[in-house]
């Protein structure tokens, strides 16, 4: 079952020249985007499968559970993706802090004009 | 002034091999999260100077004023970078649906877990 799912879940997605595809991560309770990752196939698996966010790490190149090591994980309640199928939305529920810097977004940085 | 602020940005931002960066794009409004397109360094520049959105495609491989024919113009508030520099988030108050399909939202499509 799923494994039927994601075949076809697989088939409406557009990976990229890396078998990659970015998952943008908001927080269901604040609406807040806390950070932007890649998945590959399997990460995207074992998130649909765990019901936490799992990426591919492109500069350790491995598959990263977010929060094994932090503990700070993410519950996730949903997952979109976009009209033309390259970008995925993640909703979660957030165990703690997104950015290793401590920060609850990774997006703290502001540009200003 | 610009050019200064401008080159000092440029410096904290990770370009990919082909000289983009995913920028998230946000309802200042709703903190819906309305699309994820790609921007260049020409693309950032318009939009800190017009304070509209301006991205990248890479399908038609030209600069692209979002609303620019749809007359659906996204109005910039604000931009932020994250932690290590390789992502855009993008609030916007947007003038109409951001989805070419005419969905407020380009992340319509929900899987089904």
């Amino acid at each position: 079952m799923v494994t039927e799912k994601f075949t076809e879940l697989n088939k409406a997605l557009k990976w990229n020249e890396a078998g990659l595809i970015p998952a943008i991560v908001q927080d269901v309770n604040t609406n807040q985007v806390l950070m932007m990752a890649w998945m590959n196939a399997e990460s995207l698996r074992n998130t649909l499968t765990t019901g936490e966010t799992w990426f591919w790490s492109r500069s350790r190149q491995t598959l990263w559970h977010k929060g094994a090591t932090s503990g700070n994980t993410q519950k996730v309640t949903a997952v979109y993706y976009d009209c033309d199928g390259d970008t995925l939305l993640v909703h979660v529920d957030p165990a703690g802090p997104a950015c290793h810097t401590g920060e609850v977004s990774c997006f703290f940085n502001k540009i200003e004009s």
